[in-house]
């Protein structure tokens, strides 16, 4: 495998890349990422990818389109250097929120993503946990997308050993996934209902489900600016949570979010490094951030191997135990 | 407009089809469907479509391959015969629950469905409530889902007056589809929560939120078989619903369905005609059937005038008061 | 050739797959394909396709629809669940009589489906005597078409051995194919022509050639509900005929076939088994059906071992004998 | 109409679009065509295309490379230059022959041609007796396929007023266009078989069908060298026929044909204008030449009212009577 | 024209998109663009596009890969919401300088950035002045790039009336266009040599022709850093240059640009607004920026209108002098 | 390599393939390109190429069109034939002048052949010196561009020794190729710089720099009438040059081209032989030709290998000193 596979990290996930080439043990690729003073990117292999199979590792999180431009730019370079299969793995994927035409004349922006993607020549794509599962159906390559869930769940039965839990979707949309990480942990679920009770009526937060003298765990997709999650924590406790965690697979936390967190009445907040935290994490170092580096290479290891993935991931998730 | 639309009705949506024409005051084309003994089909339009905007108006309800198999060959017949552009109407979409690899190896079938018509020349999709709103990024044509919540809303709001409400949601996928009926009616949700407790122990279904006391409505985007729906008919009567209605906007009524929904405690089940319903209504005339040709009609008024569709529709709303 | 190389099994053509594993000294690949009861299917693989060449077999004899679908959906998951290529073997192709425009405003529906085909993902198509040998055109992708003439032309000439023959062609546009069997029988050939001699008056069965006193041979494509076929042979018959067999690759046999087959005044009727004749054949036990599993055999592993496959077919042929 | 359709004529097909252009009552449009010495193209429209419906009059007869390419490039032209709609008029399809893989490792040449032209930017392709109507199903566009052999039936009878007729097919593949010319001369037919008896043996040449004491009316679609058919009208004389009258919508007329024409025992030469033949009834005036002219300008006409096609040959012919 | 025509200003490009919209005589399209915090952006149209040709303004400089986004999120939100026609108006062509592998393993964004803009769904390109004119050619769609050159030209023209002009090339891939605007002054030119006499010494600049005692023009397509220009001037001015001009289309002007212009031994910078000069010319007053809304409105209402855009951009140069 | 590899030779380049045979130690390709008497062309392969790589090698000069057609004829031969990869080497690539609208109306003709090559099924151009860099961007499919100026360069090193070289472009376009030369043989540059004065006053000559006393080297891509290149060298003369070589890539030499360069005051006329020059050497055996073999072979080599082809063309060139 090793001759034949290169791994190349683009800007916004070179952390990330260099554990999943650790875990494959094989060195990351040379590619020089370029941004000149007019706002250009210019990607620059720096070895042959002639019938290779490349994996570019970039999440599209914030600068999101530089750093799709890049992954675009990347793409085109091994696509006209004659590279064997050209692998775009994406932790985050940035966008996903516009997945449908919420209002008449709204974009789909993800689906855009998509066909830029395979425009430029992608072979194959690599997401986890994608906002809505139904964004794989956006792609006409293979798309694979790999839940963190299995990793969450494991680390929320070891914080949690022995307490009374009930798992919290915190809106409408996201309740499949408490239900998922409720098995998991052999928990209920509870539900955050916000609704405007009358027209020019302040939205007023409900809860459906009962969470009185529980272990609350709020499990959402991604965490943006931290709001909704905040008052969410805080109406659990109103509603006589004893403790409450907020886990997510992507943190974006933009703005105001680490501040909101670290104020926030909360047991721990969880998160994946599918969007890199270093940063954050000197700000917050209480935050708990779980590597997905095991799952991506081992996603990786069964396509060069061509074997099959949802062992390898098995396999992975029980090492990691 | 009248000189350059045809309206052709296929096989599943005749009736649909000719209120349609009915409401824009047009004849219905002239288009004959085959079917030889050998199982192919042959598509004849009567007359010609040089130049003219052609609507197809089927649903691809059960004989789902068909009917699906029906359009694409009446898109290519049109497509041959020059015809100006080519509309599907597609009331009921079916194959929309194969949204999505909910297992590995999964086919995404309700995607490969929207390439097949475009690749037959389908210029533009309408369709009603699809089962996920994501479905219209799976078209690269413009692809407009009528959702006919507000019909359904507007009959629950004449025939429950002045009682307490409380909407349900029947799994927990459905929750947003309640919470917009909800604030429709101003009543509070639920939710019905299927779990597996342990591995190898039957399904428990339980009910997040409170029925106790009030009229409940389960509202769900399509019924099929209606097992599910049955037992949680009974379970809300169990949970105190005083009455208990349920409403989607699909009646797809497979098998045993609609001898169930005539045996359950209801006090009224409401389709609309997204498909054909003539049959099972002469089974169970107490069925609700909402006709959506007013909002179909009002549609292909828009497209046909380039005019704003969502005035369109809310006009056809508001006239139908 | 066996570790990459995977033969699914579709509903129309179960039994003729294992005859192909079975001389290839393979283990049909595991693959379930459900029909729900409200008509839509699911095709889901049972073992991981990474990297495989996959080979579909499925004749899209009746229902028609039904069997397209599936071969459709299977190749969408193939597609999506990274399979190294996509093989559709169709002994049958449906829908190959549409093949061109034979009135104004009509389908070209085999090119429709060729094209859906594509869409779907498929990577090579491998067919049985195409009604025009001019649909391998409708595809992009390589499409092999292979002749079962040989193995027929075999057969007859054990049965007939020292006798006259002639050979009929039952129409206009198969005199190319009689005089194909012809020369491999080094007979003469004959032709049924049927017209109309003047408007409003019934259309005439004539002959041109001569059959008198001798064995004569009907050879067709496909025989379908054998209508055409019966009366030729009685024309025949009153011309002179000695002896009539009749034979065809495909053998529809739809709607009154397998009776007036039974009735008709003929030495032997045979076919392939390019359609499964499984339940046919019990109510017909008297036909002859040739299996074309060896050829289809040999091109699966001319194509697995990139050998050519014109050698590999005339090694079939031979082997055969 | 006249202000939104330009009718373009390249270098293979003048003439005839100056004749379209005639019964249309429009100027031709300006378009220079040059040749540079080193053999490559370059057509520059000599007037604005912009938002107009381009008709390109072009057969692809010899020099069928340099025909072909100049209305690839004609096509490129109008589409860079914002053309409305771009329609290639080819009245003789070149390379239709190679419809198939007759043998194995062949190229399907008129798919690729058909490929070619939808690539360069082609939105509806007009061709007149295409080889094999199949091909038609090689465009993913309208193609309109327009049959001249009611203009040669007319003359036929004409000139044959009162005499005994057979219409003999030249080959197998012809019996189909024989069969409907006979119809429109209520005669019967003969085809023309020929055979290989042994391998190594001469190809011998046999009629099925009689000819004695008739006129006979060879019909094929083209004639290329006249070898084939000049054999054949010394055999059907030795059959008896009283005259012989040869037929075609394509006169290509290569290599040794106008010579041997001349020298055949003929009645009458008959073709079309598909191909140009000015030189041709320069050498040779006695061959009759028919004008394709009303129909194609019938068909500019339908397609620039959008009214049916169908309709309009058929007056066209009426008028022509 | 007004009723069919929305012209619609993004980000990059307000002002501009205001002087056309007042060329024209119609109101700009309502249309809001949003920057999330997290970096998304979404293009949300405020008015009807049904059926109406859409016209988006917007360059592609700094910050290039947001500004491109917006671009093709609106082109994505037009296709959906069925505009008749999306026209990118795109004055600066970012990335058009990677135009070409000019070392191995290199992309070709601006080949990609064309991709992209067609796959989003864009119907028609505008440009000005392209770097290269061959990028013309990396779209399918039509592509029309307008030279500014005569403005410049005539601007030039007046303010150096009577002096003694040689018009200068930067660098040896600017000559043809120093060719064409010394044509317009009646002026011969020279050329800027860099090169490095042996490895490793220094880069030397060398001029080829002669500027002694004349006034010297140096044009550009584009300046960026104004490094190479500022150097060129200086050595002009040690040839014998009496007075300098400097004069491009692009006015990038990033990094020290403006600065080291403001210090340059010039008399006059003069650009174009396809980059919107509004922060610039606060900075630096003395700069001259001609509006190139004449031209982009002549070429809309050419197109609108369905006349010949050549004539359209003569009609506009002349009125403008 | 071998057993996967097929290089077939086309009309133009025969002896040019032999070359790159004999350099890689294969055998030339059973290939058979038959021309019929109405022109038309048939590839057919002499050989499986099932899963094989295949080269063509063939320029598209002169025939241009029927060259070019023998090429996406052969292309589409192997894709029927489910070649592994198919490789178009076009050491000539015709059509490349017309790389951009030079005009209104005109077509981008290079383009247009990128995108014939591709639609027919290329997977990968391999070219030589193309007329601008650009139109690698052209294609969305590897395309590998060669230089030959190193060997054009070493050529020239040898026969100018210790001379004072001058490399002179001969336009405006070629400045940046007269750079690169010069920088090899380490000399200055000039300009021949075609202008005219006024309006209706003939074209003059005029050189930017020096060449007196000085051996010029006139440097351009290609060499077509030799009108404009003679007119060159007779001016450098007057300007005082002692000596004049010429050297081009492409010897297109058409029309009086030959006749010409033997009167012409040159020391030596160099092409290389990517266009065939058996013909034009025995008129003119002075002609120095560098063959491009070892180049092309190289290349082959890298990719077969999937090593880095700057590698190898670096090897090429340095085993060749």
């Amino acid at each position: 495998m090793i001759n034949k596979t290169i791994i190349f990290a683009l800007n916004s996930s070179k952390e990330l890349a260099q554990q999943i080439c650790d875990e494959l043990g094989v060195e990351l690729g040379k590619c020089e990422v370029k941004h000149f003073s007019d706002g250009e990117i210019l990607v620059e292999l720096g070895e042959s990818v002639r019938g290779k199979d490349v994996y570019f590792i970039q999440s599209t999180n914030k600068p999101v389109n530089a750093n799709l431009m890049e992954l675009l730019i990347g793409i085109d370079a091994c696509k006209r250097a004659s590279a064997g299969s050209i692998n775009a793995v994406i932790p985050y994927f940035g966008y996903a929120r516009q997945d449908r035409k919420a209002k008449p004349r709204q974009p789909i922006s993800s689906k855009l993503v998509a066909s830029l993607l395979e425009r430029a020549g992608a072979n194959r794509v690599i997401t986890m946990d994608l906002h809505a599962t139904q964004i794989q159906g956006f792609f006409d390559i293979p798309a694979d997308d790999i839940t963190t869930l299995p990793l969450i769940g494991q680390h929320l039965k070891e914080v949690t050993k022995g307490e009374d839990l009930v798992v919290v979707s915190p809106d409408h949309g996201g309740v499949v996934r408490a239900r998922r990480l409720a098995e998991m942990l052999n928990a209920p679920i509870a539900i955050i209902d916000k609704r405007r009770p009358k027209p020019n009526v302040a939205e007023a937060m409900n809860l459906i489900g009962d969470v009185s003298g529980k272990t609350a765990i709020i499990i959402d997709d991604m965490v943006d600016t931290a709001g909704t999650l905040t008052s969410g924590i805080n109406m659990l406790k109103e509603k006589g949570a004893l403790k409450v965690y907020a886990a997510c697979s992507h943190g974006i936390l933009s703005g105001p979010a680490v501040e909101r967190l670290q104020k926030a009445n909360l047991e721990e907040f969880i998160c994946t490094n599918t969007i890199d935290q270093t940063l954050n994490q000197e700000k917050f170092p209480e935050m708990k951030v779980i590597s997905v580096a095991p799952l991506i290479a081992a996603t990786i290891g069964a396509i060069e191997t061509n074997s099959s993935l949802s062992s390898a991931l098995q396999g992975a998730l029980e090492e990691d135990k």
